[in-house]
C-alpha cells in the first residue's frame, strides 16, 4: 500500500488567544483551572473584552500534533474547518509554511475561525474558553475518499465529538481509514471532554482506533479505573495500542500484553505546560510512522514533550529530533 | 490648564506578524538587517507565504510606547487607523484593556489593518517588512479638536510622514496642541525614515516639537553630524527637550546648555533588541509627565528599555517601574 502522506489531522482548527492572568481573574470566570470550556460567541466577547494584551498564535490539540510532526520532518495533511477571514489565513498559513496539505477550503460564510482564549496563571497551567465558531461547520461532507486520502495513519481527536456532525464523521474517516490501510488514532483530549462522550469514545475506541493517545487522567474517566494498574490490565484487554501519558511519571505503552514504561525527563523549570500531550503524540507517532519500536517512539514522545514544556508556544519547533535521533 | 489625559499618541496602528528566519532567508528578501522597509499588499501576501509559522501581536513603535507608558500607570489616548476587521480588533483590544481611550472608529471600508511582517535572525535582530493597510487612510479629518483633546503631551511618529496626508495632520494636531498647552512631542522612528523626510522633520522639530525622542543614528541622519559632540552642540541650540539613546552607551539628554548622560545598565542576553527605544520613550514621558526631573525620567526611561530587550515583546509589562520607584 503506498501511502500518499504518513499523518492525517482531523481536529478543530483554532486560533489560540494568549494572556497572562492573575488567580483573581480566574476565579471570577469559574472554570476550573487547567479546564477547557467551550463559549459561544458573545461569552466569547465578554472574555476577551475583560481580557488584556493578547498574543495570537495558531492552537488546537492535534492541530499542535500535525504542525510538530511536519516539525519534526513528517508528511502531513489536515482536515479542519475555518472561516475565511484573517483568523483563519492565520491558522492555514501556519500550517501549510510547515509543508502541511490542507484538505478543506476555508467557509466563505457563517460563524468566524474559531478561538481559544487562553488564561495563563503564574504556576504556567492554562485555562482555555473556546469558542468553536467555524469549527461547528464541519461536516459528513468533508470526509470523503478525496478529502482524506490514503495516509499511514489518520488522527482525530476528542473535541471533534463536540460538533453536531463530530461522531459521525469520526466513523466515515474511520470507514474510508480502513479500506486503505490507515491505521486510526484518537486522542482523548481531556477528561471533561472524555466524560461529554464516554460510550461514544468506548465504543469508537472498541471498533475503530488502532492506536489511542491520551493521558492518564482522560484513560481513567474513559474506564472508570482508579489505580495505573488496573488501567493497564483494562487496556490489555483491548488489544489495540495505547500511549498514556502520566505527566513528571513519564508514559507507559500497552500494546496487548506487551507493556513499556518510559521514564519522564526531569526539567529545572516548567514555562508552559499545555502542549506536552500533543508533543508527546507528535514524536510518538512521528517514531511509529517511521517504523521505530514502540519504545524508541516513546523516547522521541517524552523528548518532545519536554522540550515543549521549556518553552512558550504548544508546537513541536522544526528538527526538533535532530539532536535526539 | 485641566489635562483630559497625560498622552496622546499619533501613529500607525499595526499588528506585528513574527517569525524566525535564519541569514538565508533575509538575504533572499533583500532588506538591510534591522530595517523598516514598506511593502505593498501583494508584497505582503508573496513575505507571508514564504515565511515560517507566526506569532501574531499588537505593534507600531508609538503604539508600543503608549501601552507602554499606560502599563507604567499614566493615562493614555490613541489615533490610528484600523479596518473592521479581526486584526483591527486585536489591535484595539488590546489598547483598550490597558485603559488606553482608543479615538478613532475603525474603517468601514478599503485595505485591511496593517501588518509588519517581523524576521528575527538568531542574534535577535528584527527586520521588519511593514504593509501600512488601513493606515494610510489616516487623514486630516481625523485630526480634530475633539479627537486630540487636550491631552499633556501628544507623541507623534516620523512613520507617520510615510501616510500622504501624514505632514498635513502632524501639523494640523501641533496646532491644536499649541491651543491647549499639549506639549508635542516626535519620535523620530528610525534612519531611513528620517532620511525619506528630512526637511520636513527638521522643519516639524524647529517649529512644531517642544520633546524629540530618538536615538543616535537618526538625529545623526537628521542633522548630517557624525559625533555625539557635535549632536549635543547642534541640538543645543534649538532650545527643544531631546532624549537621545545611544545603545549600549545609554543615553543623554539634552536641553538647550544643559546636558545630562545616563549610562545604560549592563544585561547579560539580549532576548529581543526592538522595542528598546518605544520602552524608554515610554519610560521617559511618564517620568516627564509626572513632574520627575529630566534626569530621574532618564533612569525611568533606561530601566524600561533594559527590561524590555531581555524580553520577548516589544511593550512593557504592567507596573514595571513599581519595583524602580
Amino acid at each position: 500500500m503506498t501511502h500518499s502522506v504518513q499523518l492525517l489531522g482531523i481536529s478543530n482548527a483554532i486560533v489560540d488567544v494568549l494572556a497572562h492572568v492573575d488567580q483573581e481573574f480566574l476565579d471570577a470566570v469559574g472554570a476550573p483551572p487547567g479546564s477547557m470550556t467551550l463559549i459561544d460567541e458573545a461569552q466569547a466577547r465578554e472574555i476577551y473584552s475583560q481580557m488584556g494584551p493578547a498574543t495570537e498564535m495558531s492552537g488546537g490539540s492535534v492541530a499542535n500534533t500535525i504542525a510538530g510532526f511536519a516539525n519534526l520532518g513528517g508528511s502531513a495533511a489536515y482536515i479542519g474547518k475555518v472561516r475565511d477571514d484573517q483568523l483563519g489565513d492565520i491558522f492555514n498559513h501556519d500550517m501549510q509554511s510547515l509543508g502541511v496539505d490542507i484538505r478543506l477550503e476555508p467557509a466563505a460564510d457563517g460563524a468566524p475561525t474559531a478561538r481559544s482564549h487562553i488564561l495563563i496563571t503564574e504556576d504556567g497551567q492554562r485555562t482555555m474558553q473556546t469558542y468553536l465558531g467555524a469549527c461547528l461547520g464541519l461536516e459528513l461532507a468533508d470526509i470523503t475518499e478525496s478529502t482524506i486520502g490514503s495516509p499511514k495513519a489518520m488522527l482525530l481527536e476528542g473535541y471533534v465529538w463536540d460538533i453536531e456532525e463530530g461522531p459521525a464523521l469520526a466513523r466515515k474517516a474511520a470507514q474510508i481509514a480502513r479500506q486503505n490501510g490507515t491505521a486510526v488514532s484518537l486522542s482523548l483530549s481531556d477528561s471533561y471532554c472524555v466524560e461529554r462522550h464516554r460510550e461514544s469514545f468506548e465504543t469508537f475506541v472498541r471498533k475503530d482506533a488502532d492506536i489511542i493517545v491520551a493521558d492518564e487522567d482522560e484513560i481513567h474517566a474513559l474506564l472508570g479505573t482508579d489505580s495505573i494498574d488496573a488501567l493497564i490490565r483494562k487496556l490489555a484487554a483491548y488489544g489495540k495500542l495505547f500511549a498514556v501519558t502520566r505527566s513528571d511519571k513519564g508514559s507507559v505503552i500497552i500494546q496487548g500484553d506487551v507493556t513499556i514504561e518510559q521514564a519522564a525527563t526531569p526539567v529545572e523549570k516548567v514555562v508552559d505546560s499545555t502542549g506536552a500531550g500533543d508533543a508527546y503524540s507528535a514524536g510518538f507517532l512521528y517514531g511509529w510512522a517511521n517504523d521505530r519500536s514502540l519504545s524508541e517512539s516513546a523516547q522521541y514522545g517524552t523528548y518532545c514533550a519536554t522540550k515543549v514544556i521549556q518553552q512558550l508556544g504548544a508546537r513541536v519547533e522544526k528538527g526538533l529530533l535532530d539532536d535526539f535521533k
